[in-house]
């Protein structure tokens, strides 16, 4: 049986562009894991890996309109968003070069010998060791930023980790122009191509996590794909850490003192965010708390102005445009339920954004409603109408895990008078980002970042964001009473790598004044 | 049906002491879960932590007779060996103190905003919080430090998780005794008693976590027990973290030039380190490449003499003793496997040290020898005799993942004149510690411990000892654009709490001159 070809097709139309190749097979699957595998060596010396990740940025900027051009005719999500999202993997790519470089992430811990401690300390030498090829899979989302150059693999070979990324089947042709510009900065600084592999099709993700030499997991995309995912990747009998982001409602709780304080604007506000990219983010904001009332229903009517402003879209592929459309009619068909911007299918290729309405009390307990606590991927949002701060509280206490939680404040409640302490602290068991007065989408890559949260938004405690992303792609190693001379650099009492490092409990960093 | 009775049992007889309590049922195990998770605003405040913790060690203290005597009736450990594990207990609740106090473990990073960035970076701080209720499960061969006061339970009450643990049902009675000092220490710093409650018996283990409210899981255990425990977190419906430690052989190598510089001292620190505690350790070293020849020769001579000279013990329980005489048996009928000194039964309640030997040709392919390198608990360990290097690389290349891996050396070869960097580098992928010219037993309560490994050492990259052991039980979380008067102290620009922290890329130790 021959293998089936991979095909690149325009959402705009639905017509296949041409083919990709063909999708990968089991011995195409195992020779891209063995020779990712084989190049590790390749990737242990931490000058290369930084100019590397920088080399594969700036390749990736000469060849921006190229790429750009190629993912908008998959995606078509417009060649300005790609050509940011571009400038952010670039960006990203250049910021994982420095927290090589820094090498805080190695977390080396010396201990001095201590024959006084209950039992006595020998001397003990902590660091980091890559944990071997990591597996990616590409989101339909993100065709750069979470994709093939993306936040996974840059925080993989950032830990020295080669990688073999899954193509994601909406942007096949993408990911293999992507593929080549990483091959060819590999091979402009001496590494192998096999440091970043590329696949294509959907067995061939199975059979990647599951294959014995991959020894870590990255994923971005729904529930039911990552779940799968991470159930093989624990039923290995060898299991292997499965850092996947799943799903997230991405609640946002307006009080009734900044609905009077600022209806209109976070009306408009929320259009603008549950619309941009046409609502394909991860971070879109899904569920939001209305007060019931005037203030409430101003606020509602501006949004609504503001969605039906909105220009139509295309989704990322037809698949998820069926989806969109049926996910819409099966919440709007609950008792209830109002749209009063309808959303769902416009032109043939195209979606409208809209949004619903609903009681909270709805959602406040069990029944046919919850189908609203269920993220739907695509521009529509669910406004909650709450009576009282009871109602609101109801509803939150059962959502599930989130990527981001957000309130709305009044200027006094921000100012400490009133309960804006108490609302965030019953925001943050919900989520691994809260934010106030601001809206979720627009992640931004720095070291504080946290883009991750409790499950299904994560399935791990991970980021796959920000400079702690490099964190899931580690493991710790103690060297216990090694010669000096046979210490790795990194340990040795000189330091001669000027890492920063935490000796006999006390924190050291060569090259900063002071210490 | 009324609910089993809890039995403490003497294994120097065989006979049951009394009975401590009944194992838990379903209602019982969430009772304690619900109890749990309602205490655990009382761990909020870091200072109350510390103080709790180092209670708890005072406590331990004045209660040692009391401790030491009730586990030694159930695990025959013998008093000395109990009294410094209880020195070793309490000290580690001190060091876990200092960890709270500190604050580092918090991993405060603060980025102000910078609209240069791609995508702009808001005002965004992360740190770290606390998961939730922990079920620890207590292993059987640390009745104290792996146990109810152990370290599972040390870090994740510093994290300010509650815990609820399952008690080993080889000491019972010593763990109601403990979780009373727990509970007690508890009280006197104004905590509830449910921050550390106590569950007996097997199905209230896998009811615990499976429980809705419990967010992660301790466990040191055997492989299937683990195994099974693991996939139970993995299959829920929301999956939780499950550190489990299973199973080592914690291979080691000596190499030629090693043999022939101190045939004698190796043979008999082997001897030493293979029988402590009755070989009940996690880091016994199970499988000893030895060179063959006449120095090769004299090792064994020097092995085989010492453990002869070592008096017979008596095993945690009489299932481990039926274990461990079965699988010696099993192991030792094997073709080529020879018993210079047979371990196996001695006396009705006791059994002796022994080892066996194998050519390390029989180790270099799948075959029935694979069973050699499976651990078998108890004073036994297995000398594997190889003819070159080749030989000795391809038995460790067939190795699964370990606690440990440790290399003896010449004294040219630690000087770094010879092959040791090439050999550590080699024992690196197989451990979570090397080392060199030591014996893996023991390990050191310290910052750069670590107590991990690959798979089944460990099922996460995370230790179990050392203060990095309190990572497992923590998430981050961040805070964007949220105004001053409503962040938590630990974001705070003026850093009330004098947290060491990352801002803006730097780090920041206050506290400390210089910085």
């Amino acid at each position: 049986m021959a293998a089936a070809q991979v095909w690149s097709v325009d959402p705009r139309t639905g017509e296949r562009r041409g083919a990709v190749g063909t999708e990968a097979t089991p011995d195409d699957v195992d020779r891209a894991v063995r020779a990712a595998h084989a190049a590790r060596d390749a990737l242990a010396d931490r000058a290369v890996r930084a100019a590397f990740l920088r080399g594969a940025a700036a390749l990736l900027e000469e060849d921006r309109d190229r790429l750009v051009a190629e993912a908008d005719a998959e995606t078509a999500l417009g060649p300005a968003r790609l050509t940011s999202e571009l400038a952010r993997t670039c960006y990203q790519l250049g910021a994982f070069a420095g927290v090589v470089e820094e090498g805080a992430f190695l977390d080396v811990v010396i201990d001095h010998p201590d024959a006084t401690a209950t039992p006595p300390v020998p001397d003990l030498r902590r660091y980091k060791v890559p944990l071997g090829v990591v597996a990616v899979y590409a989101a339909s989302n993100f065709p750069f930023a979470f994709s093939v150059p993306g936040g996974d693999t840059a925080s993989a070979l950032a830990a020295g980790c080669p990688v073999v990324v899954k193509a994601h089947p909406g942007h096949p042709a993408t990911s293999a122009l992507a593929a080549d510009v990483l091959g060819r900065a590999a091979e402009r600084h001496g590494l192998p191509r096999a440091v970043a592999g590329l696949v294509h099709g959907f067995d061939a993700g199975v059979a990647l996590v599951r294959h014995p030499l991959v020894a870590a997991a990255g994923f971005t995309g729904s529930v039911r794909g990552g779940r799968a995912l991470f159930d093989a990747a624990a039923a290995r009998p060898v299991p292997i850490p499965f850092h996947g982001e799943l799903g997230s409602l991405n609640p946002v709780l307006v009080t009734r003192d900044a609905a009077a304080e600022r209806a209109g604007t976070i009306g408009t506000g929320l259009a603008g965010s549950m619309t941009l990219g046409a609502g394909q983010f991860c971070v879109k904001p899904g569920l939001v708390l209305v007060p019931t009332g005037a203030d409430g229903d101003e606020l509602v009517a501006a949004l609504a102005a503001a969605v039906e402003d909105a220009p139509e879209g295309v989704l990322l592929d037809h698949r998820m445009r069926d989806a969109f459309v049926a996910g819409v009619a099966e919440r709007a068909a609950l008792p209830d339920v109002e749209a009063p911007v309808t959303p769902g299918a416009a032109g043939d290729h195209t979606v409208g954004a809209g949004f619903l309405t609903v009681p909270a009390a709805r959602l406040a307990a069990p029944g046919p409603h919850d189908l609203l606590l269920e993220e739907c991927f695509g521009p529509v949002t669910v406004v909650a109408r709450y009576a009282g701060d009871d109602e609101a509280t109801a509803v939150l206490s059962r959502l599930p895990g989130n990527l981001t939680a957000t309130v709305h404040l009044s200027a006094a409640e921000a100012a400490g008078r009133g309960n804006g302490a108490g609302i965030l602290a019953r925001l943050t068991p919900l989520a691994g980002r809260v934010l106030v007065d601001g809206w979720p989408t627009g992640v931004a890559v720095a070291p504080a970042q946290h883009h991750g949260g409790p499950y299904p938004a994560t399935t791990s405690t991970s980021t796959s964001v920000g400079a702690t992303a490099v964190e899931r792609w580690l493991r710790p190693v103690t060297h216990q009473s090694v010669p000096e001379a046979l210490l790795p650099p990194e340990l040795r009492d000189d330091n001669p790598l000027g890492l920063p490092r935490r000796v006999d409990g006390h924190p050291e960093h060569p090259g900063r004044p002071g210490s």
